[in-house]
């Protein structure tokens, strides 16, 4: 748990980084009526913390022709090669997310594809990795909702 | 689909960025042997085509105490109702992700959650809503991948 | 069951329009060595038996953009509701195949859709029909397999 | 994706065709008052820009013995066996459709047969190919619809 | 539980009425070497210890035109609807067998009907009951086996 | 189908001797007002049509000590092993009915056992045949139909 | 989470306890080589920490006719009423454990029964809760393995 | 069956242990206003029927620590291996409880575990078990009831 206590200027410069985190920190200064240097010691101390790991850019899949999306349950012949397929599931770029799971399935993969016929080739290469038993896909007929923006603030506003 | 066309040093400088969006477009500019200037132009361009959307702060949901996942299938009494059902769903801020789906849920979601207590008043959420008629929760038991980079250098190889 | 029986003229002729029914009768005559009359009244009496029951043109629905293949299973609220379910499914002209079945649907339709996006849109279609209490999709990755010729000359085999 | 621009008079001979693909050309020209010549070209060109493909014969399978449908769904015991189990399929003549799926089957195939017990003998012939794992049927009671008419009007419609 | 003893003359009088319910006593009689009255008394008293409650004709359902044979799991809407259903069910004579089970279904019924149609309106019958929510149904394709005589055979020996 | 026509006279002799097996011929022409021997041959024609097979004893289960009723769904780990797996299950006195059904099952048994831990070993001994990959159990927990007296008496009524 | 210590004593005392929670404390202290009152004041140490929460009497259920233990998982339609249907549940005496639980169930319970007919009973009092709208039952075929002990000891051993 | 009778003494004697199981005899004989010895006699007696089995300690295993519990089904690849797959089972100390179970699991177990993480390893080591083939999880959300008490009572009452 975290033992670290962010306070109001914390918060306030989470706030503005997470809306753009490539606002210049005097920007942020500026703002919160601080010192540049203030904004960079706390940001450092955030990262420090481990609290802030980095930034990753947001890209348009749609617009790269990647708009396809599947969960993808696998299912494991035995539990012990679940690393070794973790690892294998791991070289395939195509799945962006996957899990160990309770329920039906071993191991749940997102997975993100050019269209019906690619998808079918990153399901195969799944399906195909040793120790894997079958797989069961469910396909997004729309992405409704990506946004952890608005659970940052939850989170930010708890502490 | 995308018309625009990545040549090699677009591609070079999204590489870099995706590594870490706030390296300052000077370090890009040297690295590159090209002027601040011209990453400037190109990272505007991809703005503007639409390519680059933003970027997001990771944070470290461990560190802040938000270490439980779970994946919810939502059954609706009525498709009819998904547009009203998701906007609600969208008023919950532990939901990061919600998708239309395929298959036996009408709406799968993740959700981020302190504990398992928590996870039960967020599931009850969910539950809760007008024209939910069901849902069902798959808990994650580790996260073992969660990763885009290698799905955005495997998608600037192609280009 | 068929009562008619068809000799081997009429086999041949059969398996010539299986292959093409535009075929001209003076060419079916030329090759059989009969008379075009003889080949026209044959199947005219192959219609009027009740086996011929037209011929359908076999389009590129990939060419005309229409690729996207699901299965669709419904769940009725009633079964005294099917006659009115299908009637309304069949005012959607996406729905090309249905069917009333034992096990866990209701009725079990196949749609072709534009793309994942129309898809979700001839499924909601069926979902917002009244007493339709709700579907399950399964979706094509590839049509592997539709070809009737087979079947049909092994019926003409076994007559 | 088509890039062929059907115009209205390739519309209104589609639609002729659709309703019987035997109508003598000259039928068609004299309808829509050009000349037979001019409906050979147009149908040609639809041809070779691979908007038809063909036409196949519509037979009454009722009245030919093979009233008996069922949907068999197919589990694989490795999807890198899919190509050959499907080659094997595709000897059954009494399977008239299959698809590589989503969900829970791999592989998802429509039969005709005589009766309860042929369809038996057909599911067995499937059940015994080498890979395929285990096999789940449903029976159609009754096919309600199975009619392309109606989606290729509405296709042509939308040109 | 049975506090009658059956004894090794009962055990063989039942052995021969197993075979054949019609055998006459006199035949019984003269197999076991004793007198018709012995048999006639120890039937009554099996009869009457509520061992034996009748007999039942074996009719060849396949020659009289009722070989198809499903299996219908149904689902109530509360279960304080069972008695009813139960007596609704019971008014429809294809319905051969019934049971309250354990597991996802509220009732089982085994019906018996002439073919495909008459079992969609048999299973329609039990869909239109008030009280009923849905019904799954499982189609038999060969009755392997129908056999009360080992059972019995099997309990004579212990007692 | 029964080319076998049955007046009004056989459907009278049918009706009593499925209210009582053992009912004597003198009891049913005295009450139909033919003569004994009419009857005999009546009776002796439908056996030889193949339309009455006899007769089976009604034992009361429940006073017997078998009171407990299950399904049991047998998966089989190839059907080539059917015929096998049905010989096996045939030497298993307790199971009473077995079908190959089309669904999630490939063979289906009903069984009586003497209570819960009895049930156990039947379902052991299934269980253990080779070729039986896994079986799956409802427990009947009241047999509220068991009756083919009114399919009987309604197939006569229909012919 | 405990931030009370348990020293070796007390991990000795607790020992004692579980095998046989009436023990005397004079006779834990011979044993321990320590004083009663020694004993007694760790023990109300535990109690008052919450460590110990009281003993239970543990009864042969078999020996009292209560030997047919089943599982069934509960459905409600909305689990906005899962503490009304708890309280209900509560009043049913033969239900001896329930859980909120993730997967398909909302609430899942444990039941001790007679046999199979008031194991129907208990089931129906359930599926008779307003607000219950279906449940599932898996019976128990043998309690294999009903042991706290080993958890108890394995917990003292890593303190 | 119990054939052992329990008169009023008993039954208040069994009520009161109930509530507490180390409650000195002394105390007990007081209230019913009978001699310490005949208490002694009396629950001596119970235990010698094996009426009486023992106590056990109550342990509060969220103050432990052990707040995690989750029911995990078990598949095993022949039933002929449950007997040794229990065995190890029994030698996990985090699983408390299983069962040989009807329905689609073999075996169905509880556990306790300190969190997700340990749970995970808990589950892996029954998923290693050599025999087991799969497993499914169901995790408890809140104990809301877990309470022989009720049961005790309910029994002696109709005793």
């Amino acid at each position: 748990m975290a033992k670290f206590k962010l306070d109001e200027i914390d918060h306030q410069i989470l706030d503005m980084l997470i809306d753009n985190t490539r606002v210049p920190f005097t920007d942020i200064a500026k703002k919160l009526v601080i010192s540049a240097g203030t904004v960079h010691v706390r940001v450092k101390k955030m990262e420090d913390a481990g609290i802030i790991k980095g930034s990753s850019l947001t890209l348009d899949y749609k617009q790269l022709g990647y708009s396809f999306i599947a969960y993808v349950g696998v299912f494991l012949q035995k539990t012990s090669q679940t690393k070794f397929v973790l690892e294998r599931i791991n070289e395939i770029p195509y799945v962006t997310v996957a899990h160990i799971t309770t329920g039906k399935f071993n191991v749940f993969c997102k997975i993100r594809a050019k269209n019906t016929e690619h998808a079918k080739d990153v399901i195969f290469m799944i399906d195909d990795i040793e120790g894997v038993y079958r797989t069961e896909t469910m396909i997004s007929l729309e992405e409704s909702l990506n946004d952890k923006k608005r659970l940052m603030h939850s989170i930010f506003n708890e502490m």
